[in-house]
């Protein structure tokens, strides 16, 4: 059943995983199933060694509408409440596991679709892919998603996005912060594979050290965040990954990782 | 009195109040007066069902020079305080009443006129609009304008304004984060009403819920702000505005809103 | 033995002070004797009444090429981490001390090289200058760097030059906030002098309180930033520098600083 909401497609010779949202007739909803698919099969690629950058993309023409409002329509507070968290739930997983995750948008991606990119490490979009948070419009605010959102392109626009309900194209969502790299409809796959390829060169003990760095510090004061950040990179550079980067480097190799 | 520093034309027609700064010969200076009654009028307006947007904006070919520095002159430090509470305190009624407030900035908008305009949760500025802090070149900080200022536009580029007292254009405020929108000057007051249009469409109980969320997520860490709005998001979808918003959207007809 | 790795040139008819990384056979590594250099000449400067700006730049045709990886290599988790104090307290003295510091960068400032650019108040770049993190590749996150680089150009962009270790140019630099100002190499020396010049007409006590405020409510939740700025802009406002530069300015004449 899970496989009807989220296919896995793990590549092992290039450590990419794909994960694909696969209701395309429905524009990819968010239902509570699908998000708990989404969060599971994120935590099992996150154990999983030999995936080393996992790529949310979608099927069909849209990335993601959003929630399923046939399933928040008539509920109580307590069930409106187990939808939000679940939600939660998937949006910081994808912050959570050790491995980038890189947001393919090809199509539409609003609401918690939106914020489902916009929580991503890094997104590429297709040139014809749009942003939009427009809760606003049907009387739910998009009051979830605007954590994710305001954090990657501020306060103004996001303000614009959250109180206007409209959406923004690829090229300003690149121009605001919330896309790293904008590319013609038919190249989306290869460049996404091709950013995804710069990572999975690294030492995977190294990129996991730094992803979960960097949400540490992001939310800490700066004095906070140095001392944190002192110790972290103390603790990396006694590494054997660290050590014998660092000696290629002086030694003009190509270091060979052992993660660890 | 109260009616010369500032101008309030509510339309309940359209749900727009606008708030005119009313002294053009001087600049319209944020004198302690002027900032009483535009903190008085906004909360007027604030409580007022029938006012859906405020719109800031200024007589004269200036938006707001700032204080009046002749009430700053050869004043204890006590005085000194009251005025800018007095300041703080309009600044942050600009953001605690439920109805979102647009700036439309036609001219210079400087050093606490600056301040007001980013402080405003949108701003449509004319193309001949000007922003800066030069309260350098004067011998006081603009301290207190820094705090809505680089929260707005990012800490290297709200230095340079600080620290230099120069101005930027309103393209290059829109490039920065601190504009939504540029418009042809003719075009100012037509495009603050089209923007304000798309608002006034929306649920004011919704909007009231997403403008007072969005300020208490931004200043919250990643991990409390998700469970704030978790919260917030469920408590919005059992209003009756959301159930009727999202209804409405599945039958693919237009909503009507109540207010609760 | 300290003049080898950092050289200070003060010119006080000017008020500026330039500050010379001057290795520039080894890419101006920022060895632990480097750093603490530099945090000592930083400091000098703090306190000398006639230094008004600070400009860091570098001999060579690299601004630094980061820490010195020889002495990393096979060291214990100790001499580790005082390397990376050492580092924190070089940067949190760029912010520190009273005078802005501007960072005038000539060539490629990648990992505690480009951080140093990036904890700097303004940074003025070559158009052939780059930046980058580019530590990933060799095993070491630039985990500090991100501190004040993702401070400075938000997550998503920060996430992308981190995780991919690539660098960017100086154009994309000044786009993504990262740089005030980007000239022609042959104009490097003199668009810094003449940004440094705008700042140098100014009090140097506002200045000195500006700065140090500025970092102070940049860390904190908008309503205490807005508590203490209030304060701090009263206390300004009561110093004979800015009695007189308003003074000044109701009588149309150039005011007359008298630093306190």
């Amino acid at each position: 059943m899970t496989e009807n909401f989220v296919e896995t497609t793990a590549e092992p010779d290039t450590g990419v995983a794909f994960l694909t949202l696969n209701r395309p007739e429905q524009r990819n909803p968010l239902s509570s199933e699908a998000m708990r698919d989404v969060t599971a099969a994120l935590r099992k690629l996150g154990d999983d060694d030999t995936t080393r950058v996992v790529v949310i993309r979608a099927a069909g023409p849209v990335f993601s509408a959003g929630h399923d409002l046939k399933e928040m329509i008539g509920r109580t507070l307590e069930d409106e409440q187990a939808i939000f968290d679940t939600c939660v739930e998937m949006m910081q997983t994808v912050q959570d596991i050790p491995q980038p995750v890189i947001a393919s948008v090809q199509g539409a991606a609003v609401a918690a679709g939106c914020q489902l990119a916009a929580s991503c490490d890094l997104v590429v979009a297709s040139s014809n892919a749009v942003f939009g948070t427009p809760g606003v419009k049907i009387g739910l605010f998009c009051s979830t998603p605007m954590v994710a959102l305001s954090r990657a392109i501020g306060r103004k626009r996001a303000l614009q996005m959250l109180l206007t309900g409209e959406t923004i194209g690829a090229e300003t969502a690149a121009d605001w912060g919330l896309v790293n790299l904008v590319v013609a409809p038919e190249e989306l796959d290869a460049q996404t594979r091709t950013l995804a390829a710069k990572i999975t060169k690294a030492s995977p003990l190294t990129v996991k050290i730094g992803k979960q760095a960097f949400y540490r510090q992001i939310e800490l004061p700066q004095g906070e965040a140095y001392a944190a950040m002192a110790e972290t990179m103390a603790t990396n550079a006694i590494t054997c990954d660290a050590q014998e980067g660092m000696q290629a480097f002086v030694e003009k190799r190509t270091p060979q990782w052992q993660g660890k």
